[in-house]
């Protein structure tokens, strides 16, 4: 195989595990990075604090050599617990009672993944360089430096644009003609809050799972820290005249809202005056465009190619999936780079498209849905068919999250499930006890026929 | 009233009959337009030669004062003429007898619509000026002369983008937080090919309709020119082995599908061989964005807020009805440009998404359907319920086309009407005889069902 000069646009966790897979390959790679090396810099965090990581990003750590340091230091979390406006709390496990999906700190999985990069001789970091100008035809992109100006110009055989949703790569590939693209914003926007740990460094509020207050057209999650705390995140619409950042105006309206929406949680929050006041109220945007690649020069990963909103948790995950997959590509494609990008590409639209769409249903179903009684009864049926049959059936939010299976077909046998399990829910009495040999009987009758109209 | 400045990138049709509304209501209007001075050059043809004008550009044309002298040089278009590859011709109305599209030159108009502009003391017009820069919170923008290459920057109370589908001014609002926006292209893209008159100035087929060769995923159409000709505009995908651009390589491939899929309107092509190879392939993009105003600064219209395909001739409709009810805000929102902005663009965003969806099933319904049994029979029913019913049954070409109906409203209504049509239509022998007293009686009492239902 011949080696390829490959230049990296962004440092963040899918471009450093793309540079440890082209690295491991063999290829000389070139990491360029907009922000300063946080292994050396308090960065300031314009993003959330922690993310949810799951099998999908675990795999494809692993497929690089780097999935344990990084289970380490993360905290799993087995259900979610719910609390309702009067403090009362339900736990519903995510799936098995093995699994979890796994809260860990940002800049600490960007750290590990960077140091993993950093460790092969063929990968050169460099970092405080913005992207001021990329030409997709040589490839190049040219970097300005934060500190002195200086401006670089690197060429290499194939550029990659990892960095982020307002990639400077992908703003160049949208000028050229029939380049598909959609950016488009929920009317909600997000705050974060902060939930501190007792003094011991114990958790004020169970530590193994995702905390959400769901109340309709908004929400607050919690997710744990290692140090005994929680970042909290507001999820609300931006205007409004009652539940909006636009209506909670003042020091006195933010508390009062938060007195009559969340009081257990407003209990749990010494610094929440200040943080309310002070932490940015940010926006939620899906960004979907197509194609991913030019010719044999160019790819879009990560964010830079499918931003997606942060329901389903998987935005990292999905991005570390686009590297593992990638890599994939690279050994199938050969020499041949403009064969191995259009199966990048092929494999991947698709399911980038389908998980976008997951994670916006997923907003509904976590401020709305969790909280109500036909949505518990299906989570019952969901785990009653799960355990008769542990491997045909799968409820979706598993597929999606403890499985490998792409994003396209979990959701497109999502769909098919749901239409199956609404006409289950349907017949009289079926919750009055699942576990009777007639209801089972049912179960096992209706399943295999849907089974034999889906598989 | 108090006047404001105003400046207006663009003078295309959209941003010329802007420019007359606001002259007309007082204002201080200045133009800044990329191209030449059409009225002085001649314009290379970067965009279609001609287009079709309906009842809302008219409409919007006269409450400016010049509709007259354009409906001097179009040519009335009482409906299609579809060609069979047999050569058969079908003729369908486009509505009543009096009622037509007009084909007319899109330079022709253009020009009008400028002279008319120019007519007032208080609108300067500035060619060959490029928007190099634009601030949204002054507003302003600076232009490039493309001559000299001195940069001007013009002040104004309110900045309005009508400079396209590739707009200056909207690239500007898509870097502000929040703005949706997309651009999708279609798998087709368009080629101009043309068929001249006869040497005494007659026309070779049918002058008075516009011709469509449907042929599912393809098709041609030709639209009249004063002068005798007719300009033709293949659609094709732009990928495929067979019937597609890329596969069409060759001026003897070229020629040889012509005369396979079109030979009667190849015998009419004595350039056919030049035009095919020389004339530019082009894409067909739908844009849409949201919001399309900036506080009380800046405004976009036209193609700048939403490109749309050709199919339903209503492109440069919308855009000079976007006009229309710019200058109806105008009026409503008195000196409060604030809520001036907000009014015309609450009124309008949703009928350019529904215009939008209704150009694209229109493609579907132009290359595919209108050559199919079912559909002919469709539009056999809608002319009998027209007829009917002339008050109360619109079709949804016809409210599209000749009313003033919102879009948003034609695009509800015709599908609210497709159901009832489809229901109609299931009856067994409906279509033996329409006219008899038993059908007419059926039809009655299914439409009065249904509008009962609808209104």
């Amino acid at each position: 195989m011949s080696k390829k000069n490959i230049l990296i646009a962004g440092a963040g966790p899918v471009g450093s595990l793309l540079g440890i897979y082209l690295a491991r390959a063999g290829h000389q790679v070139k990491i360029f990075e907009r922000r300063p090396d946080m292994r050396r810099h308090e960065i300031p965090a314009g993003r959330s604090i922690n993310l949810a990581c799951s099998d999908r990003g675990f795999r494809a750590m692993a497929d690089a050599g780097i999935a344990d340091q990084v289970r380490e230091v993360a905290i799993p979390m087995y259900g979610r617990v719910m609390h309702s406006v009067a403090g009362e709390l339900t736990m519903q496990p995510y799936g098995k009672s093995d699994q979890a999906i796994y809260a860990i700190s940002r800049s600490g999985i960007n750290e590990e993944l960077i140091n993993g990069a950093d460790a092969f001789d063929n990968v050169s970091l460099s970092f405080d360089e913005r992207c001021v100008h990329v030409d997709l035809d040589k490839p190049s992109a040219t970097f300005k430096n934060l500190h002195t100006g200086a401006e670089t110009t690197i060429e290499a055989d194939v550029l990659i644009g990892a960095d982020g949703a307002f990639s400077a790569v992908r703003s160049k590939m949208m000028l050229r003609d029939r380049f598909n693209y959609s950016q488009h914003y929920l009317p909600h926007g997000y705050k974060e809050l902060f939930i501190p740990g007792n003094p011991d460094g114990s958790y004020k509020i169970e530590k193994e799972a995702l905390h959400i207050w769901p109340r309709g057209d908004q929400m607050l999650i919690a997710l744990p820290n290692l140090d005994g705390s929680f970042t909290c995140t507001l999820f609300m619409p931006f205007k409004g005249k009652e539940a909006s950042f636009e209506a909670l105006d003042s020091q006195e309206a933010a508390r009062a809202f938060f007195q009559e929406v969340y009081p257990d949680a407003l209990d749990l929050m010494p610094t929440f005056d200040d943080d309310f006041a002070n932490k940015p109220t940010s926006s939620l945007v899906t960004i979907r465009c197509s194609p991913w690649v030019h010719e044999d020069k160019v790819a879009l990963i990560g964010d830079a190619s499918h931003a997606i909103v942060p329901f389903y948790g998987q935005g990292m995950n999905s991005g570390l999936e686009d590297c593992r997959i990638f890599a994939e590509s690279l050994a199938e494609g050969g020499d041949d780079w403009h064969q191995i990008l259009q199966i990048y590409q092929n494999n991947r639209i698709a399911n980038a498209n389908a998980i976008a769409e997951l994670a916006l249903r997923n907003f509904i179903e976590m401020r709305d849905s969790v909280g109500n009684p036909a949505f518990l009864q299906k989570k019952q049926l969901e785990k009653k068919l799960a355990s008769m049959f542990p491997e045909r059936f799968v409820p979706t939010y598993s597929m999606v999250t403890f499985s490998h299976t792409p994003y396209a077909e979990a959701l497109r046998l999502g769909d098919e499930q749901e239409v199956m399990l609404k006409q289950m829910m349907e017949k009289p009495g079926l919750f009055d006890d699942l576990d009777t040999p007639q209801t089972e009987a049912y179960l096992s009758e209706t399943f295999a026929t849907w089974e034999q109209r889906n598989r």
